[in-house]
């Protein structure tokens, strides 16, 4: 199609790296590049950890439940939503920063476009990327780790560095399963849209090793127990409002 | 540095648009290559609303506080952090799907990734696009509009179409400023950071004919106010357990 569709369409997580490490003019232009993306009425609620220490490393494998890429890549990266600009700029002139659902949403939203703009820049350069969930296990670890202050909020990691894998890409659903016209299809017809994917998704399984899995038996009890329940009261600490 | 890169640095919101509508295919291939964004898990907790019904779109005009490029452009989408798909498999085999705030995290975040990807792609084929956060000031309405059930949560728009200006791209904050290395910066030094990025922002201000404008001033008053209120309790009716 173009190069950006093509570097996109090649997209998959790298969770194998060698030990090259991830220069920082490389770093530099994935960060500018990434802040291009947009930002709700141009507020830049977010910022990013470079994490460098090596003991810190160590420490975010714990947090991520075992995941020793976190030491092994070449960059690692802790993406933020950061609301204390906001916050100092209003207290400096005797105003108010409201933290609540709507700012939450504007922090994770822009840090989020920030983010992906930046994996995909990285992986322009020949880099491979994963995104790393599992530092939300134990977002109090996080903020003490990094010293966070008040109003910066950790939200997910990510780390870059050259592929010592080369992994199948993992098929996503039909377009036709994410897109609709003015409004969303039945439940009824979701839950065929998901049973066709199993059948897209058997290749994959079995390339795999693991023959016997199916996307919809992964996924009807993944949200079973509520996931992180710490996160409610953590978020609060960091200054949003619930109520 | 590279095409992609090229591209990223090239962007700017279009918020005027001519009338050329945008094709199908070119709508299916930016979706494609937005949905091989990372996804936590591949748990793909997103849907796509494309709005073609044109009284519907004079409708988001009115919700989005009078964006009449919601009408103008060439096409017009809503995406929606989707959690049905879930919840469907869990009741189907009698289990439960807890929202809570990670689940809430985790649509929003994906969501977010692929919607970056899609509009990229979009602006890699020529095309210009605009999110429209506008739509979040009253997602009980867009909700009713669209006919969206329980676990579909609308959370932005976008925009897309042929540009009709050229509009001076908005400088962000330095790169220094927003990455840090195994912490961050003290409170003193991001109020110089804001300051500094003041003075980066006059030739931009001057050129829109606002020269007494600052970012600072801008942004000190921005949440004054609690922003969109009823977002906590909305997002509670699609099933997102606050407590």
């Amino acid at each position: 199609m173009n190069d950006v569709i093509d570097v996109m369409l090649a997209h998959r997580s790298i969770r194998t790296y060698t030990d090259e490490v991830v220069p920082d003019v490389d770093i530099k232009a994935a960060v500018a590049a990434g802040q291009k993306a947009s930002t709700s009425s141009n507020i830049q609620t977010y910022s990013l950890v470079h994490v460098t220490d090596s003991a810190k490393r160590e420490a975010f494998i714990e947090i991520s439940g075992g995941q020793e890429k976190v030491r092994d890549c070449g960059a690692f990266f802790v993406v933020c939503g950061d609301m204390r600009r906001h916050r100092l700029l209003a207290e400096r002139c005797g105003s108010n920063c409201e933290e609540n659902v709507e700012s939450f949403l504007l922090s994770v939203i822009d840090a989020s476009l920030f983010a992906q703009n930046m994996a995909l820049a990285f992986e322009s350069m020949g880099w491979g990327t994963c995104f790393i969930g599992g530092i939300r296990n134990d977002l109090n670890a996080v903020q003490a780790l990094l010293d966070l202050p008040q109003s910066v909020a950790p939200l997910f990691g990510m780390t870059v560095g050259r592929a010592a894998e080369e992994p199948w890409p993992r098929p996503r659903f039909p377009v036709d399963t994410i897109i609709h016209e003015n409004g969303v299809v039945a439940d009824d017809d979701v839950l065929g849209q998901c049973d066709a994917y199993d059948e897209l998704m058997k290749g994959y399984y079995l390339q795999r090793g693991a023959s016997g899995r199916t996307w919809c038996g992964q996924m009807e009890r993944f949200f079973e127990q509520p996931k992180r329940p710490h996160l409610l009261a953590f978020f609060e600490s960091t200054g949003v409002r619930w109520r």
